[in-house]
Parts: C-alpha cells; structure tokens; sequence
C-alpha cells in the first residue's frame, strides 16, 4: 500500500482536527479519511461539510482498519480517548496527536498504547487564538513546524509515518525529546500566553477611559490572550512544572528592568533592551 | 488667515515628523511647511523628498513667522530644541510635541516657554517599531488616537488649535491630564514594551535549537521588542514612576499565575485567561 493511500482517523474535528482532514483531502485525494467527534451534531456537521469519508460518535469504529490515527482533542481529553481506541487498534497503526505539551502526555499515551508501541508524539505549532470547526483551513499546517518526539520506546518506522504525515500536509518538521519540548514551549509559548493575560489583566485594574489608550503595540503583544481559557489552563496545568520555572526567569528580569528604573539607570536600560532587540532579529532571520 | 494656510513648522523628520509633513501636504496643501533637522544630510533628503517648503539645520529660521511648531525629536531631545526655538516664537504661535511621556516634559517644556504660554503636550499614539525618515507614510496618524494633555496653564485657543491640527491629519483626539496619559501609557504602552524585551530575553537564554519553536505567537507577542533601543529607554526613564509601580504590579500578577501552577489550581487559571479574554475583548470592542 503507498502512503497516499492510507486510512487516516482523526479523532476531534476542531481548528486542528479539522484542518487537517481538509488538507488530507486537498493534498492526498486518495487517502481514506474517518472522524470521530463526541457529540453527535459534529458528526453530523463532520458529514454535512465533506470533511471524511465516515463520521461516528463510536470511537471504536473510527479506529477500525485505520493505519495512523491522529488525537486532535484538548490534552485533558486525550486519556478517554486512547482508552476508547486502544482494544480495537491494528498491531502495526501509528498513534500521534496535536497536544502542546509533551512529557507528561507522552508517558500517558505511551503507556496506553504499550501493548505494541503505537504512540510517538507530535506537536504541530499552528494553533490560534481561534478555536472550533468553523475556524479551520485547509492551510493551517502549510510551512508551519510540527515537533515530533520520539523517546527510546519509539518504533523508528512509525516515527518516520508521523513525520510524513506532517510532511504531507505541508508542515516542516523537528525532532525533539518531550522534555526538551516542554522547555521550548514554555519559553516560546506558554509564558508568553500567561505574560499577555498578565498584561490585560492588569489595564483591566486601571481607569476605564485611560482603555482608550490601547493600540495596535497593545493589540499585537496580547492577541495570545484571546485563545480559549480551557485550552490554555490544560496546556499550563500539563506543563506547570517547567512553565512555573521560566515564569521565575521571567519575573527576576522584569524586577531587574524595573530597578534599572528606580537607580535612573539608562545605560542599563539601552543595554538590556538592544541585546533583545537583536535576539529577537536572530530568532527571525531564519525564517 | 484661516487654518488651512497655517505655516507649521515640524522639528525633526523622523517617523513621527517626517510622516505629519506627508499628511499635511496631502490633506492641507495651502499649508506652508517649514522643518529643522539637525544634520545637513536630513534636511537635503527632506528637500531631495519634497516634504517641505523649506528646510534647515537653524532652528531659529524654522519657527521665524510660524503658527504651529510641532516638536518631533526624542523625548531627550526636547529641550535643546525648546532652548534654540523659543527666543524666536511668536508670542501667540502653538508649540505642541509627539512625546510618548508627558508629565515630566509637558512640566519641562511649560517652562521653556512660560513667557506667552505657547506649550500644549500631544501624544499622537501612532509610533512604531520602525523608525526614521525612511518608514515615514501619509497615513500614518489616519485613525490613529491622539491625547491631547493640557494643564491648568494652558490656553484654551491654543488648545483647540492642536487638536485641530492633529483632526486634519486623520487622527481622532482625546484629553488626559499629564500626570493620567502617564499612567495609562505605562499599562498600554511601556509595560508591555518591558514584557516583551524580557520575553526575548528568556527566549535567548534557552538552547539555540529551542528557538525554532518560536512561531507567529511569540512573533506578535514581542513585535514592539523591535523598536529602538535608544528611544525607548528614554521613554522608560522619562516614566520611571509610573512604569516601575506598574511593572511590580505585573509581576504580582504572574507571581499568582505561577502560585495557581505549583498547587495545580486549574480553576484559578481558567478563572484569571477567562477575565483577561473578557477584558481585551471590551477594550477592542469599541475600535
């Protein structure tokens, strides 16, 4: 069987779920595409949209014959889902999901599927601060990075069928240990949708007129903190240990920012600020 | 004379003045413009441009006649610029600045030119994270909100006169007093620029292959961490009161983040991004 040709499930038709199997279609026409949702008006809407072949609200029957299944529900949702799929999973399927965290999730899913090693993780770094089947598009994943992360239980063949599979759909993709996935994450994702909200919460503390204030450097450094609260407080809860870690980071070179205020220290000041404005240029460059 | 034939002179074009000269030829081509820039190169590019009747590096010629002065130099630049222009004023001429900080310098520049009371500080809320004559546009004040920020001293006529100056460009006016645009520019403005830069400067102690995880979120997040470095620390030093109260207040706000993490409190959490997805949506849902 040629890769074109594969059943792909996917399991929660949301942002990601969702654009995937719109770009499944768009991109590989002959792969056999069945979804599962939990409640039966996305199944239904699933179907109405031509978004798969089959849609079912049974779990066990999506998963039936299905040579990669993809887990693209909120990562406090995944656990009921793998307990629903694994009993009815071939020997040699491949099991990846869209969580964006990794550690914990890939202990958890690893284990459900240890009978015959079918899980290696993925994290494709398209979210938005949307979320739902109304927000996808068949282009979510084209030129975005998908971290994939093996561990030593990874079977290296369905590590290359996870890779493409992101591949397919236009994703670059990375290697990654889940730990050092959560690092990142937690430095380029996670404390940076925690810094957003800090900062609307507190222009929610201050006069209602000065909110007028508010443009489009505002706009910018807090789209983040539009995304779904649910989402976001599974995603912080997941990764609380590392994320809470770099929060500290976080606040130790604000507190210096705000003494180089108190001594008048502008030369400190200039110098923090150029060295990241740089960074930032260098972290840019490469794309 | 009517106030389209105003003879407005701009000092300094960089971003902010060079882009007033572009949206005052286009909306008020009666007006006549004159500018100063410092460095002979800047005021032949801005006659090679076409962006002024005349232009010089004498600041006494610039203001000699004019109704308007626009002082448009860095918020550390003000008062020499203020010392050259203000033996030359008219006595019912308008001097008004683009200065992102007012208290200290509407106080300062009150001052320079007591004599006849010819200061009313604005802050035309439409900078960038670029900068210079280079990036200049005619749109660029177009929607944008200008404070308006005057004091006690102010003369009501001379008032009104600047905000029909910034009416004529595109902008839409607001007025704060001083010590109020300060505080409300520390929470939408300069805050948020320190959180950005030290967002970066988390990102940059991490491991170089943590940094391909950095995609459009982080990119929006620290967008204004690009802006000048100069410029900014002394927009940071000229609000170093407010900014620094309001930074330890921000990082009280993460400090409970990472408080809600370590006690895995995922009903603080969801509580505390659904209130801040609350707020940005009220302060956006006006615009």
């Amino acid at each position: 069987m040629s890769n074109g040709s594969q059943h792909i499930a996917v399991f929660g038709p949301g942002l990601m779920g969702a654009s995937l199997l719109m770009a499944l279609r768009a991109k590989r026409p002959e792969a056999k595409l069945s979804v599962w949702a939990r409640r039966d008006e996305a199944v239904a809407e699933v179907m109405r949209r031509g978004l798969a072949d089959s849609a079912s609200a049974d779990a066990a029957e999506t998963i039936r014959g299905a040579d990669v299944a993809v887990l693209c529900v909120p990562v406090d949702r995944m656990a009921e889902v793998a307990a629903a799929i694994a009993p009815h999973i071939r020997a040699d399927a491949l099991v990846t999901d869209v969580g964006s965290t990794k550690e914990k999730l890939v202990s958890r899913l690893e284990n459900d599927f240890a009978a015959n090693r079918n899980f290696v993780g993925s994290h494709p770094m398209c979210g938005s601060d949307e979320s739902g089947l109304d927000a996808a598009r068949a282009d979510l994943y084209e030129g975005a990075l998908c971290v994939v992360c093996p561990t030593s239980a990874s079977r290296p063949e369905l590590i290359s069928r996870a890779e493409e599979l992101w591949k397919s759909v236009g994703a670059r993709v990375t290697q990654l240990s889940p730990a050092d996935h959560d690092a990142a994450a937690a430095a380029a994702s996670h404390v940076p949708h925690v810094a957003a909200a800090a900062l609307v919460e507190l222009m929610g503390r201050e006069r209602p007129e000065f909110r007028e204030l508010c443009a489009t450097g505002f706009r910018d450094t807090t789209r983040v903190a539009a995304g779904s609260p649910d989402l976001w407080s599974a995603i912080l809860a997941e990764n609380a240990d590392k994320t809470a870690a770099a929060l500290s980071k976080l606040e130790a070179i604000l507190a210096g920012y705000r003494e180089a205020m108190v001594k008048a220290d502008r030369q400190q000041m200039t110098k923090r600020l150029a060295a990241a404005a740089e960074t930032r240029a260098e972290i840019f460059r490469r794309t």
